[in-house]
């Protein structure tokens, strides 16, 4: 079981050790780009799909906008600009030529979707406009690490227009809260804390950004997933306006929200262990192997075989590991390095008693069901692990949180996990503070868990931490 | 219904005023990008489950691969770069800096990928490998054309390294059929041509290129998808070899094949007609809208609603129109015009009769049929219009399509349809030829249909025509 080095002995070795060994990702050929392969790439396209189906259902519909877009649009918006000029990606030559304005690559798409939202929006009836889209994205990284911060990323961007800032704000929110929040709890079992981000740690032109922060399981901080209001900046740069009922000409209030492939990072260090991957079963692209541990005349492959057919007429994303021709020991080793949530084991002996091994990855036990019994136990275990992974991670990450009474106590706690402590002792002077340190408010929350309407709400609790 | 310009008057104009009535899709800020609107990605999304789901049958698995490429990748291949250097688009300032080397932005991933696969095969035992990603690629354009030819498109692009040519072969053959063609046939409802490409229309790199050709409704030919045997160039190139069962070292086999958004740009013009966008029941990603035609007391409205969902759950994809408020006219012109294939009318009077009348958008043809009868009308029809569609559609083709007896015949014919002549008088000159006029030849196929093992198999056919 040396596969991996310990998370205790060196975490981030760790965390490279499962991108590898699990065959997840790997470096690109240009910096700070990723490659995503095929063990990676089909939890994030679960991530796609159970994500998409609540954006859908949230209202807003799929769009696709260019990925180039001409230099002067983004300069459009003043901090938009300032924020993302120094990650831009230029284009300087197309088609053996150099053009006559560079374009960027898109590092977000507020600039050229404001561009079409203006030409689309007519009369209030055209509102609200919710469009979505599923795109690559490339920021120019320093210090980049594989699915936390790549050049280029994968992501869904949401963007909308609304006649009211009223409207924008509840939406801005309704997709925090049932899209993301909703998505890690009940799929990713991953409990987030939600809150504010303070004016420094604001997207580039947002007038409230509101994030999903994950706890990893070395005690930092992963921002998960962000939701904009960006009120009427972008209406005002890019003329996104409606003529009202009555007859006025008004600026629309937009939104955006984003979520991206730094979810697999989070998902790999909020539940990975010793072993490797532990994957939710809501989520796990295989839900259960069944293992042919040993045979020797067929019979207990056709039974696996057999069990594989009932799972997957219940519904259950199922595989079959008959490769008797490889150790038990190496197959189990790695299943466990994928993550994959119950293994059902069956041998000759198992066969013989009519039962077989139900392995848990989550807590990596086993109990022997009668073979008649394992359907409808792995059904009522895949959603007993989902329960329970959530309560665990909720566990650790209540261990990691501690209340902080002065900015130098936070400053102490947050080395290792996060501190949480009155915004007032904090502010804008202590978060310079913080950050030399390393240290940064990862946002702020209200004691009843809610979020601060402004940046200086009485009462606002600042959680501060190390973050990836 | 004067919406749209008639195909007979003016057919591009025809196509432009279908992408801008219908809400397609509409031109990016950037020369030759395209912005794909909800009505338009829609379609795009049902392509992709359907496409998706075939390639997954056929072994492959998704992926992802970097948007950026060092330009060296590319050089490594001298056809692939002399084909490919005239459409990059290159990346020369990144993070506020010029980059030491340029990054060109993927036209098509053949470099990149074959670095990895060299990387990742190492035993016979780990091929073939099957990979395959949903990416954006960029390729300069002259001329560009919504959905047909643009700057930056998306598309699927599988890429594979095998033992034996032998593998490779039937490999790029069963995507060509099981995946492309069995697509087309039974959810684009389109009788494309199959065949293989001459050597002055192969992919840059490709030993054997093999396409499908749809055949639109103005006589051109759009090249719908296509799948490359690769031979050993880019295992060459870029080193991709195994170790063999006896211990020696080879060169694998590679394929690629690929297939994107200028689908929709054949979907359109194959089926479309002068009331707007014709789709296939199998493909559309409403099928049936249930209009409320009028109403007075709500009656019709529940009718409605309640038909909608006896369809929801027998699994058509449904959508009520009971927005009253609009002329019942406007609506009709409306959905004629998103391509909807069945309407269901219900108003007060056909309500009274306990009656509904059931619309067919390919056909435009009315039936009263008894209320309760609507649901099993409504989903045998949808068998039928797909096979009707596939049908007109093959009829249309077989109408364009002449044999032809000398290369003069064939000139003119292809003005306005498609020729088929033997390829012996055509060869590399008439080629040439035909190119000064404006002509291609599509592809090339032996007289019983199938693909020719050789540029010069005696007996094969040319497909010569404009194209798109």
């Amino acid at each position: 079981m040396a596969v991996l080095t310990p998370q205790q002995e060196d975490f981030p070795r760790w965390y490279q050790d499962v991108l590898t060994k699990a065959k997840l990702a790997e470096n690109g050929p240009a910096r700070g780009t990723m490659v995503i392969r095929p063990n990676g790439y089909a939890i994030w396209e679960r991530m796609q799909a159970e994500v998409d189906g609540r954006i859908k259902a949230a209202g807003a519909q799929n769009a696709y906008f260019p990925l180039l877009i001409p230099m002067n649009f983004f300069e459009r918006e003043a901090e938009h600009v300032e924020g993302f000029s120094p990650e831009l990606a230029v284009v300087t030559h197309g088609g053996g030529k150099e053009l006559t304005e560079p374009l960027a690559i898109r590092p977000t798409s507020e600039a050229v979707i404001g561009e079409y939202m203006a030409k689309w929006v007519d009369s209030y009836r055209d509102l609200p406009l919710l469009l979505n889209q599923w795109a690559n994205v490339v920021r120019w990284e320093l210090r980049p690490r594989i699915f936390l911060r790549t050049t280029e990323f994968l992501w869904q961007e949401g963007h909308t227009a609304h006649a009211s800032q009223a409207d924008a704000r509840q939406y801005a929110r309704r997709i925090l809260h049932d899209v993301y929040l909703e998505f890690m709890r009940s799929v990713l079992a991953m409990p987030v804390i939600v809150g504010r981000k303070t004016a420094k740690e604001r997207f580039a032109g947002a007038e409230d950004t509101m994030t999903c922060e994950g706890v990893m399981r070395d005690g930092k901080a992963l921002q998960m997933a962000t939701s904009h209001e960006l009120g009427q900046r972008f209406s005002r740069a890019f003329n996104i306006s409606y003529s009202s009922a009555e007859g006025t000409t008004e600026l629309c209030w937009t939104t955006s929200w984003g979520a991206s492939t730094r979810m697999l990072g989070g998902l790999i260090m909020c539940h990975g262990d010793d072993f490797g991957l532990v994957l939710p079963p809501a989520l796990a692209p295989v839900q259960v192997v069944v293992v042919v541990v040993k045979d020797t005349d067929g019979g207990v492959t056709r039974a696996a075989a057999a069990l594989v057919e009932l799972l997957r007429a219940r519904g259950v994303r199922v595989s079959l590991d008959d490769n008797v021709a490889q150790a038990f020991g190496w197959r189990a080793t790695e299943w466990d390095l994928q993550g994959v949530p119950i293994r059902v084991e069956l041998g000759p002996r198992d066969l013989a008693e009519n039962a077989a091994l139900l392995y848990r990855r989550d807590t990596r036990d086993k109990n022997k069901v009668g073979i008649d019994d394992v359907v409808d136990e792995v059904q009522r275990l895949t959603g007993r692990i989902q329960t329970d992974m959530f309560e665990a991670a909720t566990a650790r990450r209540d261990a990691t949180v501690s209340d902080c009474a002065t900015l130098e106590q936070a400053r102490g706690v947050a080395q290792t996990g996060v501190a949480r402590v009155p915004w007032e002792l904090v502010r804008t002077v202590g978060e310079q503070d913080l950050a030399s340190s390393g240290l940064t408010v990862r946002c702020l929350q209200l004691s009843d868990g809610s979020l601060p309407e402004t940046d200086d709400d009485a009462g606002a609790l600042a959680y501060v931490a190390r973050a990836y």
